[in-house]
């Protein structure tokens, strides 16, 4: 796969200048394009650059509202509720977890709920911002069917993200985001644009059978981590972003790139609360616990055992010293969007 | 494994004398023998009465607290802390659903940690009673090291359950309530104690191993569901039951059955909320939710297609009709404890 080097900070002009261009406010560009960069930074290209034409195509298409009217309803202190208007998933999300955090500090728990919305990326980007403002924090969102129920021959759930953030009492948050399925939608989504085979075992072309080919997955199914265990977890992050919050759920959100036939109403939960309610020692307690964790013996080979999100971080910060490189697909994606 | 025939409610009867016979109040008995014999009765003999002589043990070793003072500190009207003293375990997660009850259905959500208590059985059985009272639960315990840290070598999680449970708009709650380790550590005890073997790809013996004796399984290393995600989400389990609750963590809460050396202080966290926070019909939709899964087609030989907690329910039906049964062995310790 052939890259590009470009400036980070050009790069960002440009995708600004074009959200901007299909009618995002420079505030709603910036956030977007926040993330998109984000993403690419810390190695999550599924749902970084690679996604950048389809969020134009579907303003484009008005199945994304570009000047959403964004309702915040109070319900309590610490309970919020968001109808986003179809905006674009990251203003909604952005909008949501600058909320979590707000109802938290005031009462020490914030409870957020989201519909009306679309994809937004990495859910562990905004729990990093709950993670610097010293909070705790559980994030849900669904996604386009992905991942058939256990006992099912058809997809239906998405690859719903279990994310989970907390301040460790270094620089580095601890971010667990793990998508109940063996193997993120976007990887394989990065995988078929670039002709590159899946690792066995991870999913079922249309027809019920195992495939490496990305193109046949994407056609196909995805298996759930554990079976029934990875099933449950799925459905449980359908019921708790898409059943409870008002967004669609139980297979109706849509795929992003192949339907246009209308906004995805996708449904977010936020959950945050504060570190030392219980506990008056919290960033001292999680550094013991890491450190005990990080001294056990390790499998051959290996240097370190990592927490969650470590190894994002340590690549941002590589990443961050260095120009961008996309490939020669984005830069095609971004010259058409210019035009 | 031969059984006995005995009536429930003599059985019970039983166990309660045993329990006051032991120091717990009248109380304390009922709550702990319910917990028991519901495990029976749905089947999860691995957290019933083959525990049982062991929390007599304890109580007798002076490592449960048969009399605690359990202190119940108020927060805020949604949020409370629980000392519970080293009480035995269901009795501190029985107060602790409740105050988690009583905080959601006045304020919309409820957040209660427990720290000082003991292993409580199933956190299903607990998420039960909210689910009963039209509530969303999500709950989580830690349990002593069972599981390696993923690139480890040595056990620090415990099996560590995750516990969600949903209404349904029907009689039988939706209750997920999945351990993050391939096999639960009751299920391999019970094999051991009877001789059986357990699943190929479980669990590693005390040299790295792969092995399916159940005792060299005990003495090993249980494998996380997933790798990463699952040792990730067991991670997350010890620091929300033990980091943020004041309980114990990083791989020191005691083995129950072989380490009398002091009370377990396990941590406990239970979140609960209301399920018409954001949306009026709640029950219509969630009852859509299941319907829709429920009419996907099905894998070869698969009559339906259950969610979680579906079958434990028909299962505690069905028991509920006749006398329960249980192994020489267990009818073994209650002639031992009666003397």
């Amino acid at each position: 796969m052939e890259k590009d080097d470009l400036k980070t900070a050009q790069l960002k002009k440009e995708i600004i200048q074009i959200f901007k261009k299909f009618g995002l406010s420079y505030n709603h560009a910036l956030i977007s394009t926040n993330a998109l960069i984000n993403a690419e930074l810390v190695g999550a290209y599924g749902h970084g650059l690679s996604r950048f034409k389809m969020y134009c195509d579907r303003i484009s298409k008005k199945v994304i509202n570009p000047r959403p009217k964004i309702k915040i309803k109070r319900l309590s202190q610490s309970i919020s509720h968001i109808d986003a208007d179809d905006s674009i998933g990251f203003v909604a999300a952005d909008i949501a977890i600058k909320q979590a955090i707000k109802n938290a500090k005031k009462t020490g728990i914030g409870l957020v709920a989201v519909k009306n919305s679309g994809h937004y990326g990495l859910s562990g980007y905004y729990a990093e911002q709950a993670v610097k403002k010293n909070l705790v924090t559980m994030i849900y969102t669904n996604a386009p069917p992905a991942v058939a129920p256990h006992g099912s021959l058809k997809s239906l759930f998405g690859t719903n993200p279990i994310c989970f953030g907390t301040p460790t009492g270094s620089k580095i948050p601890f971010i667990l985001d793990t998508s109940i399925s063996m193997i993120n939608r976007g990887k394989i989504r990065v995988a078929a644009k670039n002709n590159q085979k899946i690792p066995e075992g991870v999913a079922l072309d249309k027809f019920g059978k195992m495939t490496t080919d990305a193109k046949k997955a994407l056609d196909g199914v995805q298996l759930p981590i554990a079976g029934f265990r990875g099933s449950g977890l799925a459905w449980m992050v359908d019921i708790l972003s898409g059943v409870l919050t008002g967004g669609n759920h139980a297979g109706r959100v849509k795929d992003p790139f192949d339907d246009f036939s209308g906004p995805q109403n996708i449904g977010h939960l936020f959950i945050t609360f504060k570190t030392n309610l219980f506990v008056k020692n919290y960033n001292n307690r999680i550094k013991e616990n890491i450190e005990i964790v990080k001294k056990l013996p390790k499998t051959k080979g290996l240097k370190e055992i990592v927490f969650p999100g470590q190894n994002k971080y340590k690549r941002l910060k590589m990443n961050l010293k260095k120009n961008i490189k996309i490939s020669k697909l984005i830069q095609k994606d971004l010259e058409i969007l210019k035009k």
